[in-house]
């Protein structure tokens, strides 16, 4: 297909659809063989810490909020981690209050959980 | 926590840091029994869609790409669903060829596979 023909048909001046959840939460449920040397998410419990998460979304009647499990997410160092899309901020909660209080402060009041975030600086060691 | 001591924890005044990826792929790889009048993705092949847009990601040297599985996305009629973000785009590629479409306009030039895409319309029928 030619760059026309592909412009043609990508019709790029139409506008996205509107989001179809308003947030969308992934929880890395990735685990790894005891001993790993990076760990993995679900060996620190994230499997409970999902469960969890999505059973108090839905007893908090948030509307149009999805919490989902993930394969890995690749930032197991500083596992258990999720992301909530559209804004791309990452949490590591290790504790059911953690998750209660991402739900309360993100997903209630769209706003942050500073201490339990991830930055920029929390990347995996090179490989090898 | 009263109100004022969560304002001072959330610090909202900060930016969230940049996105971690530029594009987090989640390909829906849940599976229902045969027979399940929702259908599902994986049972439509999303498994194998997803390995190979893994794959494919890999070799075309993607810069800050993640191809993820993920858990019932809940939008199983319109299956194998996947959705991209930070835009929320979703869209339903049934081959690899459909697959290779969607690397190549989405991913690398940042255009849309506009016949691929979920609409505002593709919802589940309400339940009962």
């Amino acid at each position: 297909m030619n760059d026309a023909a592909l412009q043609a048909q990508s019709g790029s001046d139409e506008a996205d659809p509107p989001l179809y959840y308003r947030a969308h939460v992934f929880v890395c449920c990735n685990r790894r063989p005891e001993g790993h040397r990076r760990g993995s998410c679900a060996a620190k419990g994230s499997e409970g810490l999902r469960d969890y998460m999505k059973a108090r979304a839905k007893e908090l009647r948030l509307q149009s909020v999805r919490v989902n499990a993930a394969g890995c997410l690749d930032r197991c160092e500083f596992g258990p981690t999720l992301v909530i899309y559209p804004e791309g901020v990452w949490y590591s909660p290790k504790t059911r209050e953690e998750v209660d209080e991402i739900l309360e402060m993100h997903l209630v009041r769209g706003r942050r959980v500073r201490r339990l975030m991830l930055t920029e600086q929390d990347r995996p060691s090179p490989k090898g």
